[in-house]
C-alpha cells in the first residue's frame, strides 16, 4: 500500500496531529512523520516533496500555523495530492494559517481541511488511497457507519434525558 | 477510467467552473455536471452521492456560495474524496462559501480549494486519479513543467523590459 | 399545541441548548431533542424534518458549530420555519457557524439568533406560535414586562450606588 | 388573514425589497410597506411596533444597512416575530449591518435572513403564517416542488451540454 | 456644572465602565448612572434622553454589548452629544459592538471610543464640558501632563535595566 | 463663537468631506479646513493641534484613511476634542482606517464617527459647541425635526405605492 | 551600489510595481526584475535568494498575491533583507496576502509593507541601503522635505477655497 | 557599530520585546530601549526620531497595539528604517495594531513584522546592519545554520517515536 506523509512545520504542532496518527493506526495505513520546515529547512523540505512519489508516498499531509507555507511548498514539489492543515497559533485564531492555505495560486492546489481538522485529513487521505484499494473503501464504509450509530445512541439517551411534552 | 463529477448548487455558477471543465478534458478525464442543490434538490444530492461511488465515479467536485452546504452534504452521503470550491457571491467576498464549505467537524471531510478555484479542484481531482494511473501522472508532470516553462519565459521578457542598472 | 423540535449536531452542544430547555419549560411548551448531524446522519436529519409537520411540531430549532450546515439540511426537507443557532466551537469564535447558518440562498430561510444564543431561539419559537394562541402571546407580555422590571430594579440600585452629585 | 408589516429604515432599501413584495403578492399575503427609522422617527417606530398586534399584524420584517438598530427596535416594542433583513451598503460589505441585526441580547430575538435576504425574509414571514393557516402550507410546499422541479430542469440541460464522457 | 449621565444596557456591563467613574470622580465632575436597555426598557431609554438635556445633563455616555443599540437609541431622542462604548461580551471580541455602536447613518452621530474604552469616554466627556469651563480645561492639560511623565520616568527606568552597549 | 477644525491627510479626501462642510455652513458654524498629514507634515500637524485652543478652535475634526494616524496624533497635542472620520481607500474597505482611529490608548479619547461619516462628524461637533450656544441647540432641534418630516413623507408615499391589502 | 531585487509571483503583477520602478529609478538605485513563483518555480526562487548576496544584492523586494508566500520562501534562502509586498487580488481584499507574507514564524522574518504598498517597498529599501551610503541618506531627506512641501502647498489651497469664517 | 534603538509605547510590552532584547545580545548588536509613546509623549517621540541618526542609531524597532501609531509617528520624523511590531492587546487578537501598523500611506514606510514578532524585529534589524558588516552577515548565516540543524534533530526524533509501517 502506498504510505501517507505527515509533514508539520514544528514539533509543536505534534498535539493537534494526535488524531491523523490514530486515525491512519485504526485503518492500518503506514505513515511517515516529518518535521520539515518551509522557512527553516527549505531545502529538505523541497527534497523530500520531489522524491515522495519514488518514495513510495501516495499522499502527503502538510500541517502548519501563522503564514502557513508548508503545504504549498510541498505542493509546489510535488504532483502528488498536498494535504493542508491550518494550524492554530496563538494569536488570530488560525485565520492566517487557513488563508495562507486556501488560497492557493492556479496551478498548485492544496486540498485543505479545517483549522486544526488532523482527523479529517487523514480521513482524506484514506479516501484518496481508496479509490483503488477494495478494502480501505469498505473500512471507510463501516467507519461512517458506526459513527452515524454513535449519533443515534445518544440521540435516543438525549431525547429521554430532555424531551418535555 | 473513473469519471469526475461536478455539482453545484447553481447555473449561475457554470462560469466560476469552465476552468474546471477545460482543465479536465485538457487531461482527457471523463466527467459528468450536475446542477443539484443542497437545499432546493436535497433529495437529488443525497441520491446522487450515495450512488456515486457504484456508477464509477472517483471523485466529486462541489461548488456552491454563500451558506455553502453543497460539498459538505454531497461529502455526508458518499465516502468517495470530495473536493469543495466556496463560489464568491454578491457579498462577502466568499469569505462565507469558504468557511461554510472548509470548515466541517470531524469524520467527514471537504478537500476545499481557494476561493472560485475551480482550474485547482480539478487539478486536486486528477492528482487523486493518478495515484493509480501513471499516464495521468505523467500528463501531471508534463503539466508542470509547461507552467514552469511559461514563468520563465516571462521571467526573461521582464528582465529585459525593467531592468535599470 | 404544536410542539418544538430542538435539534443539535452533537452532544456537546446540550450546555448551550440548556436555556432554550428551562425557557420551553417555562413556557409551558411542549418540546422534543433530538441529537441528528447533517453530515453522520444526514438520512435520519432529512428524515426527521419531512415528516415533523405531520408529527405536530410547528417549530424546528437547529444549532450547530463550525460549517454549521444543520439548520440550512432541515429547512431544505420541511416548510416549517426553521430557526438556527451558531454555536462558538473552538475556532473562530463562532463566526463560521453564523454565516453558514445565515447567509442561506433564496428560497430556503433559516431564521438566525445571536451565536449561543439559545433563549432567544426559544422565545422566537413561541412568539411564532403564540401567532395562534391567545394565552402564549399573554405569558409573552409578561414576561417582556418582567424582564423590563429586573432592569428598572437594577437601574434604581446603581444609582444609589455610583451617582456623583 | 394576519397581514404582514415591512418596515425599512430609509427610502434607498426599496429596491433591495422588491423581492419580498413580490414573493408575498404571489402568495396573496396582504402586506403594509412602512419607511421609519429607529434614528431619524424613533417614536413613530415604538408607536408602530407597540400597536401592530392590534392592527392585524402577524409579522414584522425590517430591512437596514449599517448600524441596523431598526429590527431590534421594533422587537424591543411588540411580541411578534420580527424578521431582520442586514442590508448591504457602500461600506464594509453589509457585515456591520449583519452583526447589529442579529447579535441581539437575551429577552428580544431578532430572525435574522442573509444580507439583502429579502425573498427569504417574506417566505419565513409566510412559513410563521402557515401555521395556522392549511392553504398558505399548502402553496408553501408547492413553492418549493417548483423551484426544485427549475433546478432539475437546469440540471438536465447542463449535463447534455458539458458532460465529457 | 452639566452632569454626564452614564447608562449601560446590562449591569454586567458595570465593572467595564468603572475606570469611567473613576475619571469623573477625579475631574469632580458630577454623573449619574442608570441602567437602561433600548431593548428591555425602551421606553424608559427613550424617555431619558428626551428629557437629558432638561434635566441638566451635558454629555450621556451609553455603553453596550453584542447588537450594541444603546448610544444609537439614546441618540436617536436628543440632540446632546452621546459617547457610546462597545462593550466586549463573550463572542467575537467586541467587533459586533463596535461596529453597531460606531456605523450610524447620517443625521444621528454617536461619539464612538475603543472597545471598553470607558475612561477614554470619560474623557471625552470632560472635554466637551471644559469647552466651556476653563478649570476643567486647566485640569485636562494638568492630567496630561502628568501622564506624560509618568512615561518619562518608565523610560528612564527601562533605559537603565535593558540598554546594551 | 468657537471656530471648527477641519483637518485631512490628503486633498484626495476632499471629496469626502463635502458633506462635512456643507453640514457646517447650513449651521453657521465657522470653520476652517487644513490639510495636514501625521506622517508627511508631522510638526505641522503637532503645531496646528498644540495651537488650536488659543486659535479659536472648540472642536478638531480629523479625517485620514489606511493607517488612519492623523486624528490620534492631533489628540495627542490638544485637550479640545477630537472627532476622527475613518476614510474608506482602494483596500479593506474602510476598516483599517476605522480601527486604527478608534482603537486609542487609554488618555487620549477620539471621538470616532462612521467610515465615510463625515457629516455626522459635523453634527456631532455642532452638539458640543452647542452645550454653551442655546441658538445652536435650537437649530439642531430643528434640524432634527426637519429630518423626521422628511422620513414620514417618505413613508407614507412608500405606503400608497407598495401596500398590499 | 549594491542592486535591489524585485521579484514577483507572476506577470500580472507588474502594473502594482510600477511605481517600486519608479522610485527606484528616481533614487538611481540600480535594481532588477524577476517573475519567479514560490509555487511554479520554486527551485529557480530558491536559487535566485541563495545566490542573490553574492551577485550584489542587497535587498529583495517581493511581491505576490492569495496566499502570498513568495516573500517567506525567498527570506527562506537568503540572509538578506527581504521586503513583501501583499498584492491584492479579485478576492479577500488582499487581507490573504497580507497575513500570509507578514505571519512568518520566529527566525525568517519578512518586513511587510502595505497592500499594494510598492512605493514604500522602494523606499524602505533605499532607506536600508542609505545606512552605508550617505548620498543616498541625503536624498531621502531631500525627498521626505519634498513631500512636505508638496503638502503644505496644498494646504494653503485648500484653506484659500473652503475656509468659512 | 550602529546601533539599534527600541522604541515601545507602553511598559506593559516589555515581556512580549524580551526576545528582541535576547536576540540583539546573542549577536552583539549594541541597542538602547526607550518608552515613549505617539500619544501621551508625542514630542519626545518627535525629537528622539529626529534626532536617532546623529546619534548613532542605525534602525529603529518600534512596538506598540491596539491604535498602533508609534512606528508611523517614528517613521514620520526620520529616514532610518523602522521596524513596526504589531503588539497583541486584550482585544482583537492583535489584528487592529497590524493595521494599523502595516497599512501606512505612500512615502513613508514602516517594516512590518508579525503580531508579536519580537525575535524578528531584531533579526530584520541585524540583517540591515549586515548590509555593511560583513561579521554580522556571517553570524546571521551561523544562526541559520543552527536553526536548521535544530529542526533536523526534531525531524529525526518524531520520525522515530511516530512511524507506523
Amino acid at each position: 500500500m502506498k504510505k501517507v506523509a505527515i509533514v508539520m512545520g514544528s514539533d509543536s504542532d505534534l498535539p493537534v496531529l494526535e488524531s491523523a496518527f490514530d486515525t491512519l493506526r485504526q485503518f492500518g495505513v503506514p505513515f511517515q512523520v516529518r518535521i520539515l520546515s518551509a522557512h527553516r529547512t527549505p531545502n529538505q523540505a523541497a527534497e523530500f516533496a520531489s522524491s515522495a512519489r519514488d518514495k513510495g508516498f501516495g499522499v502527503i499531509i502538510a500541517a502548519a500555523g501563522k503564514a502557513a507555507h508548508l503545504a504549498g511548498s510541498i505542493a509546489a514539489n510535488t504532483t502528488l495530492p498536498v494535504i493542508g492543515i491550518p494550524v492554530k497559533s496563538s494569536n488570530l485564531d488560525g485565520i492566517d494559517a487557513l488563508l495562507s492555505t486556501v488560497q492557493m495560486p492556479s496551478g498548485i492546489p492544496v486540498a485543505t481541511v479545517a483549522i486544526n481538522g488532523a482527523a479529517n485529513a487523514a480521513l482524506l487521505s484514506i479516501q484518496m488511497l481508496a479509490l483503488s484499494d477494495e478494502t480501505l473503501a469498505e473500512k471507510l464504509a463501516a467507519f461512517r457507519k458506526e459513527a452515524e450509530e454513535k449519533v443515534l445512541a445518544k440521540d435516543a439517551a438525549a431525547g429521554e434525558k430532555y424531551n418535555f411534552c
